[in-house]
């Protein structure tokens, strides 16, 4: 993987580049889409290049559980078995262990869990994590960490970040050679110093590029980009910064203007399965009755397939009868939105009129962080 | 509308043709996928069209329920509303209020019936079904009748056909212009007798196309070819003729064999998201575990974008994960297999070749009509 930095905008910070990747170029920043369990739910690969997708990201605890990595890896890989030409990154599988298995245990080696499908006890280390990744094939890998819990005590999260560490130099040593591209992820909560101790103790180890997590975890918007704000300076020029989980549309563009080169969220994917679409005058419940009989499309301003042909009042039926093409449309939509998003943003750095695309965006979609009233 | 019969079969009987309706050309023998509630199930107009689907069916029943005829009407009708270019059938809504509907109760003037969705009271007469086909917009238009179960007493079916009967005079009456198109409904389950009373008493009042109603209901498949068989020559050559809700691949080639232009029937999209798929060498579980690792299309023989792109493990993956993916594609192979099947049945009709090649496609896909064995 190469990362090559194209301009930073002088007056935020904000930096446009380009990841190279055995499976092509991403333009950043960039949005990966969650192809949790092998698939963009409710797309098709060829619907995610025709979006412009890039990179999509897949869980390696969902993988790992159903269908098995081994398999995948008997198959040809991740790529071919979901006929994705794109890039893919896949997480180490801890965040999912920590919110979704059960009897989860924490020590030193590892962590052990229990199957949310089958009940199933299991144990993840740092080293399984990345013997499951390059089975995937992915094209970035990240290593097993802990995500603390927001609010945590300042012990806790040292004592966390220790570990965090520690799994951080045994997964670069299991990775062994530079194939594929391994991050770093720096933990510390919202404390100040433990990201600064993070970003120190991770360039010490060297990776190629480095991750925040441990944000988006319930903590205030604000605190998390002044987290981000404060976080970022202190990771290598040269190397791309990704913000795991992240975010709201307002996020993204906050966080780039902070430094920040990739995202991934379920957001736009989940979202749009609940009805709660985005559009350029705010977010919108498609269950309203207030769109029961609007001939509109969603957002007239979306050049996107389902505002194209599609009436408000149509996408309502839709939901309201359960049909899955309903879910399909709202998320082809959802999905648009963020990567037209992220063109503008790119172009917007490019241009060097970052901060007035802000002004702007914020003002127009003013409401795109909550749900309007439903009718 | 107009029936254009291009060429009959000597050694059958099997009819070659073209619709024409407000909304394109049908090439017959057709099958006309179902759209019950405004979308064929987890699929795009677009999708349909690419298929090769010329006319869908949608279900009147669910219509007027949800989201109602009046809203559609208001919308610019259901073609709009769908975004669906080409020709629609709708049913009269009864087969819906017999199968569906709660507290149902026929009487001479029509059928009152409960609401599967809120239990809401509603009566739907011959002229009321009418009206809300018109209101939708529809192509081709059916009048209510009633469907008599399987097995029912002669008397019972004497008795329930010469209510249909009435009504078919009834709306025959209320539908007053000649546009839509409106067919008329043979019922009498598989007494002969009733069958021809039925046809002599429909073309006495006089309809664009007749439809075989009250077959596939439970009755063997030899009493149902039987009846078609049967029926069919009684009704005018230059008229088209439709045999409602069937079926399986085999019974449109046996159909098709006796005289029958135009099918619907769920199976191939409700298969579909059963993860029941059609292939060339007989009918495939994905869900079985043989298919796990799997690397083969679901059908070589097949052209599909699932089978272009996906192996079966993978097919089976989605569907054990319960990803909407896996019913689209499921959906969308089925659909094809099907919509190919009418275009090689009409390709051996123009060539002459149809009883060659029902031999020929009952020994490949010999087991069509059953699941395989799920390992």
């Amino acid at each position: 993987m190469t990362f090559e930095l194209l301009k930073i905008d002088a007056a935020t910070g904000a930096r446009r580049g380009r990841l190279r990747t055995p499976h092509g170029a991403v333009e950043t920043p960039a949005f990966m889409p969650c192809g949790t369990g092998g698939a963009v739910k409710a797309l098709t690969p060829h619907e995610l290049e025709t979006e412009g997708v890039q990179m999509a990201l897949c869980n390696t605890y969902h993988l790992y559980l159903r269908p098995g990595h081994r398999l995948i890896e008997e198959l040809g890989g991740l790529h071919r078995f979901m006929a994705w030409s794109g890039s893919i990154l896949t997480d180490s599988g801890g965040f999912q262990v920590y919110s979704l298995a059960p009897l989860r245990q924490i020590s030193e080696e590892g962590v052990s869990f229990r199957s949310h499908l089958d009940g199933s006890l299991h144990f993840l280390s740092p080293e399984l994590a990345i013997e499951v990744q390059k089975s995937l094939g992915a094209d970035i890998i990240m290593p097993l960490d802990e995500c603390a819990p927001y609010p945590s005590t300042t012990d806790y999260l040292q004592r966390s970040l220790g570990l965090t560490l520690k799994w951080a130099e045994r997964s670069r040593v299991a990775h062994l050679n530079g194939q594929p591209a391994l991050f770093g992820i720096l933990q510390g909560g919202t404390d100040k110093a433990l990201r600064e101790q993070a970003a120190t103790a991770l360039q010490k180890i060297g990776f190629d590029g480095y991750a925040l997590g441990g944000l988006a975890v319930g903590e205030p918007k604000a605190v998390m980009y002044e987290t981000v704000a404060h976080t970022t300076p202190l990771l290598p020029v040269d190397r791309p910064r990704y913000l795991m989980g992240v975010g709201t549309p307002e996020d993204l563009v906050e966080s780039v203007m902070r430094g920040v080169d990739m995202f991934d969220c379920v957001m736009p994917t989940r979202h749009g399965r609940t009805g709660s679409l985005f559009t350029s005058q705010g977010r919108i419940n498609i269950k309203g009755a207030a769109h029961a009989s609007d001939e509109r499309p969603l957002d007239p301003a979306c050049d996107c397939y389902t505002c194209r042909h599609f009436s408000r009042a149509y996408l309502r039926h839709l939901f309201m009868a359960g049909e899955i093409l309903g879910l399909r449309l709202n998320t082809l939509h959802n999905l648009h939105f963020y990567l037209t998003l992220m063109q503008q943003i790119r172009q917007a750095i490019e241009d060097g009129s970052l901060t007035a695309f802000r002004t702007r965006f914020l003002e127009e979609a003013g409401t795109l962080n909550r749900d309007e009233t439903v009718a």
